[in-house]
């Protein structure tokens, strides 16, 4: 017996398909990427008979670059100036063809796009990276849906401790963009590591975060729902279908029966970005009594004039008794930015107390996942 | 407000991109993998750059094959025969690079290696897929072990009802093979769609799955560990640790203490894989009062005469008593193969009772993912 798990040992050591499916991996003794020691990042591609490798990317610049080749047909490419921490996505250009990098196993899937993914740890990249404190548990769950009438399917994370403690839990409903579902906080927003590490370190009260699906009439992210692994299209954001904003609280519903909630107003939040800004808007509005904290980020809000049963819904119901801890954050050259400011610009005619906060850039996970680190260490406090 | 929505919707359309990150998706109007109406399977890549485009996997043959090129520069392979209900793994080689088929969303990580997913519907496929049934609940939980002194990540599924119920179930406790992890058997194995459509077809009885770690002194799957995203490597497969073996039930004593399980010896089923084999054969055979249901799967495992101490046991206390269902299944090509029918001349030779299922080809998921819709059809009743 020793001697045959000796062998097993022997030949996975060779090969780690050997072991399992007997796929060639691609992969050389070449590591790809490289934080350098002076945090520039190299990339690494060894394809001796290919005429042309580039690689294109938010920590590249706006153009793809060219990698040079060796007299070995490695090809590499470093940075000229050391990368800041944050998240990466990349991919190289190979003789024309956009391709993951075959040395680097960690993938990033946003909607029906494949990259790979680099995190350059410090501040704040080390809250995207696991570190070693106590880890939350995250679920993929099925609710049934009455007001879709059908089974969807949402992300939910419990924060370490859960299982040991009797304790209720306050509940942030966190909402995805056009576009993402319910695996995109964990994906691009890297929600679960973001959490652990705020939690851990005593940066935010532990909580349930919820991410459901908000695109209309789906049931859940790409390849789990019956219509199999077919290429995911962009789900139409919409404003005419209205059945996931009125029909929230059955989610709120199926949480606080089957999880450890703190079910009162103190115990809420809900935030989304873009189209979830949107929703979260809609719904903290139409259900004012569900949530002490709401956060919009890139949301696609406007001046509620053009909507005066919505405005009057914020001003009288939302604020009119106990106002929200109200956050409004979006990047100073975001498509979203006119829209907001038209709100904002409500807002203080109103005298409705908000928090505002502008960051650099567009529409980008960059910019959400900090809302994320800052909003979510202010709630529940 | 409807205006800036409308306008997501239309920028979205033009670009999955444009309303997340600003990265090009490689996507044109094709589409690969196409099954066709004859059931061949074509593989498509634009490439017009290209000089030389090859498609390799398991559906593919031993060696890769060459696409041919259009004027339009779209490379093309078309099976020459139908191809088979089954999950499948393939690359392209693009000028020599081997790479993830860019115009399909759907990946498959095996240790290091990702490769490109195709499930061909039929039988067995079907149950490989998302099917219009309840679903359970895949969780990735963290546990604190003793045994190794520290937190540890296991995958757990509840299935379709559980949080409706107040009912116990019983528990399938599966494990994985060297160079595995505890997303293994979701991934390859596709485990979660197994055990949804074997329940929702009454082919199984309602069960918790639960898949921890089996890698000596590994807290995680690579990518969620405080080492950060490194290189994943090949855990060496070792029975001169026996860490994972001895302390298996505390892995037992946190799900009967966390989730409604039936905690009796009727109640609880062991299997695995190859390495996941010879733990499922250890564990059996030293807690001889836990499982009623083993099943090993192309398991390493010997004849028992080079270990007399565990020959001793699993005749006297796994069998000695009250034999449970004892379940082995391998690949007439299995490099285990001769240590499996060492194995059972032993069980022969002691009379102790068994199922004994065999199946063509050697060492491959495609076996194992059969064995567990015929070994969890067949456990619990």
């Amino acid at each position: 017996m020793k001697k045959i798990l000796a062998m097993i040992s022997f030949c996975a050591a060779l090969s780690p398909a050997c072991a399992q499916e007997a796929l060639w991996s691609g992969h050389g003794n070449e590591v790809s990427p490289v934080i350098e020691a002076d945090g520039r990042v190299t990339f690494v591609l060894k394809a001796p008979d290919a005429h042309s490798v580039k690689v294109f990317g938010d920590c590249i610049g706006v153009a793809p670059v060219d990698l040079a080749k060796d007299e070995n047909g490695v090809w590499t490419y470093t940075t000229p100036e050391a990368v800041p921490s944050e998240m990466y996505l990349y991919k190289f250009v190979v003789d024309g063809v956009p391709v993951i990098d075959p040395l680097n196993s960690y993938i990033n899937r946003d909607i029906a796009n494949n990259t790979s993914l680099l995190i350059v740890p410090g501040d704040p990249g080390d809250d995207y990276l696991t570190q070693d404190v106590p880890h939350g548990t995250i679920s993929k769950v099925w609710y049934h849906s009455p007001g879709y009438g059908m089974d969807r399917r949402m992300s939910v994370y419990t924060p370490a401790g859960y299982f040991e403690s009797d304790e209720r839990y306050p509940v942030l409903y966190l909402l995805h963009g056009a576009g993402g579902d319910e695996d995109a906080w964990c994906e691009n927003g890297r929600a679960v590591q973001i959490l652990d590490n705020l939690i851990a370190t005593g940066r935010a009260k532990p909580m349930i975060v919820v991410m459901p699906n908000g695109n209309v009439g789906t049931q859940a992210a790409p390849g789990y729902t019956s219509e199999g692994l077919i290429r995911p299209t962009v789900v139409m954001a919409s404003l005419s279908d209205d059945t996931y904003v009125q029909s929230f609280p059955e989610i709120i519903e199926f949480i606080d029966k089957n999880y450890r909630t703190n079910a009162t107003r103190e115990g809420r939040a809900i935030a989304g970005l873009s189209m979830g800004g949107g929703h979260s808007f809609k719904i903290s509005a139409l259900y004012p009594e569900m949530f002490d904290y709401v956060g919009l980020f890139s949301a696609a809000v406007g001046d509620p004039a053009s909507n005066a049963d919505m405005a009057a819904k914020v001003k009288a119901q939302l604020f009119g008794k106990d106002a929200p801890y109200y956050y409004i954050a979006i990047g100073d050259k975001d498509f979203l930015y006119e829209g907001n400011s038209a709100y904002r610009k409500w807002l203080d005619n109103e005298k409705l107390p908000y928090v505002y906060e502008e960051s650099e850039g567009g529409h980008i996970w960059r910019n959400w996942r900090q809302y994320l680190r800052t909003f979510g260490s202010r709630i529940f406090k």
